[in-house]
């Protein structure tokens, strides 16, 4: 399937744009080739789409499900007791909740860490965006429970055969306080051997910090660096609490960070230190974390909000400018994943979404990236392309009221169980 | 014009909602009345619609021009001498396009300070929502001024007639630091004289309270009670850095605040006490601020603002609570201005939204305010109605393509100005 976009804006200048085996294969002020499917791209500039480096997506299911509560009360009184009526089919159908509003928004890949892997993945690949979908290892701090965990890790990558490579399955160790140390180091020594990404929150809350120390006289990120578990194929969500030395064992360890500011907000965990994490060039991410603490999954949101609290917290109003934000959400975020894509470029992946330049939110024109960041929502996104795919055109996903359906059903069967 | 809305969720119940003579006439679970339009609401819940409490209006035209900019170098270098061009007629622009926008998100009234108060008032008139439009008064401190401003007010006043009265005129000194002594005195007798509202920034930096102590010995908050300004009929916009005397002083008058959280942190201004603002019960109120500061007109993404910095900066999760952000942009705006309106409720003015619920954001169902709050976006509102009149039906705004043409137009002729 090849698809070319015809005139339309891509930095300052009109470009035809084609798209053939899953790549941007030419860009060229005009192009004569044959393609599949045409797009007349006048009213529309490309931009590359969103990677959206954390996220518990069927947890879309427990969207503003009990609110405004304190963190211990929301998980043990209410999160906790409705999860234990999951299955891998609820997870199927929240998981296409999630990918649906963030097609919509324009995000084209996600970080995973949730229940039932295999139905999150079975999503994936029926919605055309792009995931790593980690297992999650929670042992309780026993290392009795690391065999069976690495097991079941074991088992679930045996299903990666039945995917398409926009589907992975990666490592999400939970916490340094929710695993053991010895499930933490085999899995450290899996992912290097099966060259698989890891994702795991990191220094998310004070109290994190001080029970470490407590436990193990090592900080969160002194204690993960002791695992062998830090590398550049790991994703540190969160980072909240770090002292300078943290700060140093990050950057030499390569690891990219993902930040989640909404949900840092909402749930009060802390202020992130977005100028050290510039300062230390620590590759920087964007992550919505899942629908209960945020409550949308939507990067457009999550970029404003990056942005405005680098600006409030600094007391600098040239902190977090638009271009930077923008790259942590889009290029960065694919380098971060390994992924040849996040830019608009031959030889690329073809991920990408096509803005409405008429959309009353992006006049006047001329400040696209301002635009983005700052104004835009999700409707000024008209087409949404994955993998060389069309997913949205005119903002309509194939199916959408079916998965609505499926979603909902599902959330009446977990509060009625 | 009558309206009758078909089986709509309001809270809990099915009703249907009849609306003649721009008020809500009845509500009840099933009517038997003849309509001039009819819609179904099956699909739909009826909320209150927005009151946005603070904007200049017509700066859409300079949304997301020099962005990122410390705001002496932004005010000085960019804003100021774009402004120098413009018109009434420019002015009557902008102010449409910011309607749209404001309508397409929910809005059905704000309360405007900027220049040409006539061409913002022809705008508000053909787009159908309601605004208080403020008379600037700005004499940089010199009371040989104050003359000619009052002068000036009773010009724009004497034009009143001209508009229905969704149109209103209002007093508008820009700041303690820019009005004189003699002005603001001036004022405070005849908004009390004419029954006017006066908007004023208030303690919106820390230099603004600094240089008050300096010059007056007086905080800002000292100063304008000083002047007899303050009092019910006043909103005090900002009012970030406060002592326990100016919440008195506040809290006695029976001002009310209009609080622009984006806006806050988009130029570093500080932070607002939220906890103290709901300890002294000082009616509190939601603005967005000019779209040149924030950079979107959404009331949606204002409650999300202001409900996750309270929480953030607080350390209480539990602060800022969805339903209590929800009134202070719905009712409380309402209230505060004077109009019978906020609520939807048999006798109040007919101003309201329906809201998707199929819209994917949304679901799962049963927690509509919390979803309005935290994860809704203006897709979510298909329909808009103001002092009974349909705004908005199907997110679709009569002249939306002209609106953003002039308004596009306006931009261009004011940058080669």
């Amino acid at each position: 399937m090849s698809i070319l976009i015809k005139q339309v804006l891509l930095q300052d200048q009109r470009v035809d744009v084609f798209i053939e085996n899953k790549h941007f294969s030419r860009i060229a002020p005009s192009l004569d080739v044959v393609a599949d499917t045409i797009i007349d791209g006048k009213s529309f500039a490309i931009l590359p789409a969103f990677y959206n480096t954390h996220t518990h997506a069927a947890m879309t299911l427990m969207r503003s499900y009990a609110d405004d509560i304190e963190l211990f009360t929301w998980l043990h009184d209410h999160i906790w007791p409705l999860e234990t009526g999951l299955t891998e089919e609820g997870v199927y159908h929240g998981t296409r909740l999630a990918a649906l509003e963030m097609i919509k928004s324009g995000t084209v890949y996600f970080n995973d860490m949730y229940w039932y892997p295999l139905g999150a993945a079975r999503a994936v690949e029926e919605m055309g965006l792009r995931a790593d979908i980690s297992l999650v290892l929670i042992d309780a701090g026993d290392p009795g429970k690391s065999e069976e965990q690495m097991r079941c890790a074991d088992e679930v990558f045996s299903h990666e055969k039945d995917f398409s490579g926009r589907v992975r399955f990666t490592f999400g160790p939970h916490a340094m306080y929710t695993v053991s140390d010895k499930t933490l180091r085999k899995c450290a020594e899996c992912a290097r051997e099966q060259n698989r990404m890891v994702q795991i929150h990191v220094s998310e809350t004070k109290t994190e910090v001080e029970n470490s120390l407590k436990k193990f006289g090592l900080r969160p990120v002194e204690y993960l660096d002791s695992t062998g578990l830090l590398g550049p194929h790991v994703i540190a969500v969160h980072c909240l609490h770090l002292n300078d030395n943290d700060w140093d064992i990050l950057k030499r360890s390569g690891a990219t960070i993902s930040h989640c500011p909404i949900s840092n907000m909402k749930l009060s965990s802390g202020k992130f230190q977005y100028h050290l994490a510039m300062e230390h060039g620590i590759p920087l991410t964007l992550g919505t974390d899942g629908a209960s603490s945020n409550n949308s999954l939507s990067m457009l949101d999550e970029m404003k909000f990056v942005a405005l609290r680098a600006k409030a917290d600094s007391g600098d109003p040239t902190s977090a400018p638009a271009q930077q934000v923008f790259d942590m959400a889009t290029r960065n975020g694919a380098k971060a994943v390994g992924l040849n894509a996040g830019r608009i470029e031959e030889g690329l992946l073809a991920d990408c979404m096509l803005i409405n330049l008429n959309h009353h939110r992006l006049i006047p024109s001329g400040h696209l990236i301002s635009n983005m960041v700052y104004s835009a929502d999700a409707e000024c996104i008209d087409t949404v392309i994955c993998d060389g795919k069309i997913l949205m055109q005119n903002r309509i996903v194939p199916n959408e009221a079916e998965i609505i359906r499926g979603a909902e059903k599902t959330y009446q069967d977990l509060i009625k169980h």
